[in-house]
């Protein structure tokens, strides 16, 4: 008998990914797609990639209803919202995975210091575990309640871990200059993300101010066990899916870009979903629509700066495809089930 | 045991798509990626999605060898080389399927009028089955030699053939107005696919010149036993992947578009890769990355005019999705096998 | 003393463009700029490229202060808006230039099909010019009103105006296909601008439907006096800027596209802002962010049909910069006053 | 009597632009337009924004007749040739603007580790003068030759200037991590500029290894008196035109940004093209065809690191307007003589 997957927020990017991903997993079957402001509308409509794939309708919100229906429930939600939801879910029975940000700080003050507003479910905060497999594998099997992390997030540790733990490394004065792609910001319409706005276009925003700031240092100082120091400076480039990260991390010692690829790729061997390059450099349209993360790091040796570079499907690697991931950890499936494709190119 | 399949032309985006959608199916193993210029390279640093999925190198085409080692053969080259190369191939027993244009015609004279070069394989042109299972389907299944429609074409029988089997439509005076992404042009490198030239940019070209124009008319007056009149243009517009047809076809008769959705939703009904939009409009968006074919038909009473549309993928169903749809139906497997996924949207 | 201008609707792209435009005119100045929903705002914040060339801040409208300060009126308005500020402003002595819809059709019952409210200002309705100074130019100069027209039908009449009045032409069952960049849809956000839904993707829209259809019907009936039968279809494409009008007419008798193009050059020797090509195809890259309109016809001599083609840049030829030309007619200064510079490339 | 000018390396991007910007310049007039590979082709072909502007064919260099008909002569051609082409240029009496790099480096062997080729011209190299005019103003006036600096190198350094002259800035450890749209790579064809492979997709390239590098270091240091480390990082995104420099510099106090945007205000007081923002951010769109830079600053506070951004046009003021920027001030005209115009927005 398949799992019963239920997606609230299914009218958004996050949602629509998520059919689509699990319209190729060969364990899932998903009972319910709730959309608050779309509700009644076929999915098919709002998403018509998905035509063929699905002929349901989402639904407005019952929770209870969905939370005896399921196995596990994503919520792809704008932030604050998951936090009063997830509670009568997981009291139920079903397993969580929450995208947005509601579970994803070990310290309440963090994120109401960030999110503006205080959080009302201080247990499962303290319960949760932070999806991030290549940190978290084994705490994530084991999990009720998984906080999938932010798409930079993502993309920042998974570029800065490895050389981070290596001795000639400083963990002060880190730079992390980050370009996504305009899906990142949602389907939620806005000026800055009217097509003509965008179009031709590249900007930096939430300069020193980006709520995926803590959220970096937190898991930096968390498996370094040590303070971290860290600028992250998000832009908006005129494309509609892709992160890439550049990050700058200034060297104690003399150290080689072949060293620190070693260091890489010994960090990263048997990981699925990560491909450590040497020769090449990431690019986001390498993993477009996959849930695959390419890094790469260099050596600046006459300023004495290395430069780790990490490239993802903000979408998939970077939301739903390492949701994905992380509900078949939790569920003692191969990891890569229904995930290992390549993506387009070009 | 798993089919032996090879491709000629594996550093092309037809090669590289094949790669990517082969990379899925359950019943078939590559045994060769033959790209002359490219040989010797890693096919995984000529599309940077494949990496950790092959580790082949790609090789000079050794035709006998390819020929022995293989069940099925791609070629994916240059028009005027396929001629040369698939009667040794389908003479060593393998079957052929053509992505170029070199056995799309049933006269030589029409090859030779608009691709300006001999035919050299008159035996094999006659034998050639053209390739879009929508029209062809039973034959596609005995061919040993499949000549794979042209993007231009595949989208435009597929917008046309069931209106024009209506007997409101005139087969005279129909108008293919064509807009392409920029990959159908192929990853040779010019002035005209620069990013510059192109990026901000929507220009015609070829007008009442392009080779796609004969097959259009070749296949519609084969399939309605009549003379058909035809204008096509195409266009390139910024972004990489899509075709959209709007076709325009007069109308001899007062009819709706309500009855001629209708005409269309029969013709097309248990086709696996063909999806009639009756609310909707086709949008090339919606079938990005995956082999389906929009399509949707509406009238302007006022002017007596129908406008049938088709969107698709240039690289899926309009080249290597089809090419394997076409293997499928050649080797007996299901018509969907490997190819059922939906696209990505955003 | 410079003529003083104002601009009603200003934080609009129409808006946006007039004061781009007028700040490099050498006999105006701008006394106001009202903004309803943004008063209040400075101008440069609105539109960041006029920093440095005003500091002025958008105001509410204050109808009769705009009237007695201003010897000149642009209204850049969504459509049902015009037709109850124009006539104060006309009535104070000020001259008006409505960049929509409201004063561009000769018959109230058809505006009032197609943009769905009565029309309530029927005396200036008769009084106004159709602002396309190509084919209107003498009635704009002595005009007190000029309907500045769409952007669709400023192309579509420029392709197809010299062609019509060919006696090889026939005037029954053309086809306008248009290919518009996204701010033709204006700065107002929705779901169908939303840079992800748009960017990657082209789709048709109010196909047999769009408002511009009988605007470009009257002025062709008007100018050649007889009955004309057209279908248009407009699309969006993936670009900020840009038109292309792809226009299909058939042919009664055999002509030449060399003989064609003869009658467009001698149908536009001397006209400042419309260049026709003869070697080279239309593209909307040529006119980047200029005042020109380039065309050019093509014949398909096996299908009987004539192909026109025209490129302009929506926001200047198709919008304000025939605006300020139509002012620049009014006003008696020479027509290219102010507007006679190159577009970008690339 | 109007300067007489003229561009060799008019085929290429830079040659185009110099020829729009001339096109609105009140002073000049172009006598010859050299074009090595594209002789003999009509400009406005070349540049089809450019007809109804010139009927001038391109000509092979003819180096005397240039020298000898010319008051200024700007080259815009690959590195490595414009030394030998500008000394009979200047020896004849004529004042040369050179695009390339040729010039740009105080040491020839800094210029022969980065270009790898020896300069031929020590003498010149010596006499040239580094063209950016908000450093140099007042020796940009009176030379003969100026080396006008790389699109990268104008951002960085008007980004840097003013900070690193600040006492709070550290000189070691500086980032500049720059975005750039396409055109910057040239009208040159390649596979790292194919529409294709460029299109969705954002790469770092030539990291710790661009050559753009060793010359804002040169200005810098040559600036503040004192030695600089630095790592600079280009990036290629998907669009046309446009840099965005995000630069970052440790503090070795504490200050606030709105103390430092002040130093801005300071630094750029006066400046005709380079313009200051507080409240909002620099955006490549915003200087869209323009000769503007646009600059801000901002401070994180808890990594002790300030954040310095800028935006140009990589053609207009990254090449081609500060060229003209430059003969300006080298013939005693003001200083924006025929460059005063706004950018294109959106």
């Amino acid at each position: 008998m398949r799992v019963r997957v239920s997606i609230i927020g299914a009218s958004g990017y996050g949602g629509g990914e998520l059919v689509r991903i699990l319209a190729g997993h060969p364990e899932v079957e998903i009972v319910h797609l709730a959309a608050d402001s779309h509700a009644g509308q076929p999915m098919d409509v709002l998403f018509p990639n998905l035509k063929a794939f699905t002929e349901r309708m989402t639904e407005s919100p019952d929770i209870p209803r969905i939370a005896s229906d399921s196995d596990v429930v994503f919520l792809a939600l704008p932030n604050g919202l998951a936090m009063d939801l997830a509670p009568p879910i997981l009291e139920s029975g079903a397993r969580v995975i929450d995208l947005g940000a509601d579970f994803r700080f070990k310290k309440a003050e963090v994120y109401e210091r960030w999110y503006k507003t205080p959080h009302r479910s201080l247990h499962y905060l303290e319960e949760a575990v932070y999806g991030l497999p290549e940190l978290n594998r084994a705490a994530i099997r084991g999990a009720r309640l998984v906080a999938n992390p932010g798409c930079y997030p993502t993309a920042a540790l998974i570029a800065l871990l490895p050389i981070l733990r290596h001795p000639a490394a400083s963990r002060r004065g880190i730079i992390v200059d980050a370009k996504s792609g305009v899906s990142g910001a949602g389907r939620g319409i806005s000026l800055g993300t009217h097509f003509s706005e965008v179009n031709e276009n590249v900007k930096p925003y939430n300069v020193a101010a980006h709520r995926h700031t803590p959220e970096i240092i937190q898991e930096l100082e968390s498996a370094l066990g040590e303070p971290v120091s860290l600028t992250f400076t998000p832009h908006l480039i005129p494309m509609t899916r892709g992160i890439l990260v550049t990050a700058y991390i200034p060297l104690r010692e003399d150290v080689t870009g072949e060293d620190l690829t070693g260091a890489y790729e010994e960090a990263y061997a048997g990981e699925p979903f990560v491909r450590v390059l040497s020769e090449e450099l990431p690019q986001t349209k390498a993993t477009l629509g996959s849930n695959f993360c390419d890094v790469a790091v260099r050596v600046d040796r006459d300023a004495g700066m290395a430069i780790a570079m990490a490239a993802l499907d903000n979408l998939v690697k970077g939301a739903s495809g390492q949701a994905v991931q992380n509900m078949n950890l939790m569920l003692g499936f191969p990891e890569d089930l229904g995930l290992r494709w390549p993506g387009l190119y070009p």
